[in-house]
């Protein structure tokens, strides 16, 4: 079982059997064999597993780390150092090597009646370093964040609220001197340099900030998923084995990993929203219309606006400031609270506890009047749902269809799929769901006067990276279900971080349309409040 | 001395004594107090401490690397997990937190006769991850290496022998879209974005290359060192604990990274010749004028060429087929080899001995022909290197010292200082030292007429980061001393990695002028030589 050639250094004769026990352990490793993983770590509670991002602790948590993780290595060990501690007791420090890089393995052998079990261990990923020859390219920023980004890509016009900002700009917004490559290569290769910035990027600019760079979106923003075909998967550092949430997937990551303050992105359905709640960012969808989309590449104008998202309230409220026309005084808040105790049954168990017990207790603080509830059938919503997502794809269609026509086999499978169904479409379905989306934007409306409608923003948190297309496609279908209903109405919403589990979900506000600054406000109350009542 | 407030979880009772050690160490870390570092950790050849990067084995290869780092962690132990092998052997697993990023130090602990001391340590560095309100922002590339960066930033204009090749340009060389920024803030704040590339860079792109991005310059190009006062000291992947050289700073890290496979750079004294010499790379500088130098801002134009960084040969063969006028079929290769016993007793002793022993291998391979040795005095030396340094001063403060003078304040200390001095510099001592310079010519092209020149690239390694100002100007002296060489020629030079000791050097090669492609051609035969002779 020893891999042959590999220098195996120790001070003094090596214990028997651990040493069989380690190559056991990086077979399975290299095979991903998670069962050989489990079993040669040491059950129980003080088992631990550590590298620079998290500390686990627990057979239990290490075992369920491990069924989230997406990548398998491909390294190879070059060199064992092995210390004997005691008769049951051995260190072994592993330096590997996976062409360019080299990383570090440090592992706690303890032997047990069972044999040599791994009580701690310790994992250093691969670090920068000298690539072999021929080793694959690594990108400067990473692919699946950035397409461009700089220090900084394009410096502030002005000085204002905004100074010192980074803006991370989503691939659908103009940036000048830069194409906009909408998430997909291929549409990207026939583009040229922008010779203006949209002018949302500009008025940012005027106000102080800067461009970070141009960040990732899922394909043409027609997924919630955060994950491109092309450019990979998005990191979630607020939850690493899961999803981070889309289609503003590289500017929520971009905030999320600190490399800018204000991901700039856009929300049809969802798209900041969504992530926003996965990794405990704030998300701001404005009313609709109220920022100009102006060269934004459109995905279903209807729906389509331009929001962003901030690790804090404040920023976002600074940036609303810059882009928002203030109506005269501060205007008033709300008057009262409305909850849709149907969308709060569509969330996971969890979900649904930690929102419940969050806005009691900002009802029991004062910091919200006592809500009443708002009538909404299953029926209805899925009525609504069905509506919003037909006149949606009717107009992804009409955006995109012909160069999607033009260009086969250029989007993945998933996007690919859900614009052939929008292809689909006719357009007396289009008018008929035109009608129904009328209607329900009336009731909203209705509902929203005066008020805010306090709900979860997504059913519960992003999936787990592994997750196959069917769970990502049901989580889908149940978190449109609720962020469609400021879409519907027009109005703003803004997701706020609701924490207390082991992966960040989301609490949302949607005020009535042109309450964009009073409901910032609102949520800046909420943040301010404690997370508990005393 | 325990922290107050940092949890500590240990399935049993602590041995007395090993947290107030650890406390006491961790102390030490954060004041970078090496002695008590040191002392803490076990004596003697068993003592291993790993990160992701390097494994090094022995007390004293330990303290070493801890002379030689350049910075100190402001991190915070955040949890603690304490396990007991053995009375006398504790594992401690400590947490750290950084603002917004957070890390794992792993210690073995085992008691000696004069108390615990570290017998084992895995570090990790800071991961990324979800950075806490208020964090310092993260760049989302390494400013010490990129400005600007993207996957690619700018796409090929045809297909050819460059297809797949990315690039990045020194920012002293136009890229389209982008101001050219010549590694001063200052300077950059008033450029525009250039309309055009330059010639070169659109050549490379028309052979197929896209470029990665804009990388960073030592300031205005007139250091060897390798740092920038604005944008930090480059990494050096190929000796972690020295500088990495400069000018091409940038491009230099970014190839040895493996994030570009070809670093476009200017050389005027060295500048590409250095940096590939301390980080094992191939650094090819074109004979004067053979590369056309549009669009590239100068430095001291009687000196300055183009030229590349790459990690083979090849590469830069095929770079050097994409930019250079071929002559009609293969040129032969140069007849005569000639060693300049000077320039080789410049170096320290071990570049000496590896050098003379890599060429002693070559000959005896009939790789190289013999060598003869070309007589120079070292007064003659110093003559010819003094007024090398004359006009390329004088031609520096006439480029940029306009600017300079109006833009106080904007240079690191020893630019700055290297700049003053320039000024100082009168017409009568240029003129006279051209007129040394121009015999000094003569002399070295007699020399070349047939023959290639075989010398050392460097003294020696990279100055460590921690070096002083005064080392890095005794360095910089004796490097000149040899680098000045071919751009007094105006003769093409590459540096071929030389290995063998604890941080690489150069062997470098110089032909006469015009004879780029058969020095290219030498060179690959070198390289694909066995190292040692059998």
């Amino acid at each position: 079982m020893p891999a042959p050639g590999v220098p195996v250094h120790c001070p003094g004769p090596v214990p028997d059997g651990v040493l069989d026990a380690f190559w056991r352990y990086d077979a399975a490793l290299l095979a991903n064999d998670r069962d050989v993983l489990d079993a040669l770590f040491m059950p129980g509670p003080d088992t631990v597993r550590g590298d620079g991002r998290v500390l686990l602790v627990g057979h239990e948590a290490i075992a369920g780390f491990r069924s989230g993780r997406a990548v398998i290595p491909t390294r190879k060990v070059a060199e064992l150092q092995v210390r004997v501690l005691a008769p049951d007791a051995v260190l072994i420090m592993a330096r590997t090597a996976d062409g360019a890089a080299t990383g570090l393995q440090t592992q706690l052998w303890q032997h047990t009646a069972d044999g040599w079990r791994v009580a701690a261990a310790h994992v250093s990923l691969p670090a920068r370093s000298a690539p072999a020859p021929g080793a694959v390219p690594q990108a400067p920023v990473d692919p699946a964040v950035w397409r461009v980004a700089g220090i900084p890509l394009l410096p502030p016009l002005g000085s204002g609220p905004l100074d010192g900002i980074g803006v991370a700009v989503k691939d659908l917004i103009a940036v000048e001197g830069h194409p906009t490559g909408g998430g997909v290569p291929a549409y990207l290769a026939g583009q040229s340099a922008r010779p203006a910035s949209a002018p949302v990027v500009t008025a940012l600019r005027r106000a102080g900030a800067h461009l970070t760079g141009i960040a990732q979106t899922d394909e043409f923003a027609y997924s919630i998923a955060g994950s491109n075909s092309h450019y990979g998967t998005a990191p979630n550092p607020a939850a690493p084995a899961r999803l981070g949430g889309g289609s503003s997937s590289g500017p929520a990551a971009a905030v999320a990993l600190g490399q800018a303050q204000v991901g700039l992105g856009t929300d049809t359905a969802g798209s900041i929203r969504v992530p926003a709640a996965y990794q405990g960012l704030v998300g701001f969808r404005p009313t609709h219309g109220a920022v100009p989309s102006d060269g934004v590449l459109p995905l279903a104008p209807s729906y389509d606006t331009v929001g962003w998202l901030t690790r804090d309230v404040a920023t976002s409220a600074a940036v609303a400031a810059a882009l928002l026309p203030a109506r005269g005084g501060t205007p008033p808040g709300p008057a009262r609270v409305l909850r849709l105790p149907l969308a709060e049954r569509l969330a996971e168990p969890l979900t649904r506890d930690l929102f419940a017990g969050r806005v009691a207790a900002f009802e029991a603080a004062g910091t919200l009047p006592p809500s009443r509830q708002a009538a909404l059938t299953a029926a209805t919503l899925d009525e609504w749902f069905a509506a919003f997502r037909t006149v949606q794809a009717y107009e992804a269609w009409a955006t995109h269809g012909s160069w999607i026509e033009a260009h086969p086999g250029s989007l993945g499978a998933d996007v690919a799929a859900r614009f052939a169904a929008a292809a689909a479409v006719t357009g007396e379905e289009a008018a008929a769901a035109r009608a129904t989306v009328a209607a329900a934007r009336e009731q909203l409306r209705e509902w929203l006067d005066g008020a805010i409608l306090v709900l979860p923003t997504v059913p519960g948190p992003a999936p787990l990276r592994t997750a196959g297309p069917a769970e990502i496609d049901d989580v889908r279908g149940r978190t449109l279900r609720i962020s469609c209903l400021s879409p519907i109405a027009g109005a703003p919403a803004i997701s706020l971080p609701l924490t207390g589990h082991d992966a960040p979900v989301g609490l949302c506000l949607i005020g009535a349309p042109g309450t964009d600054l009073p409901l910032l406000s609102a949520a800046a109350r909420l943040a301010a409040a404690p997370e508990r009542t005393p």
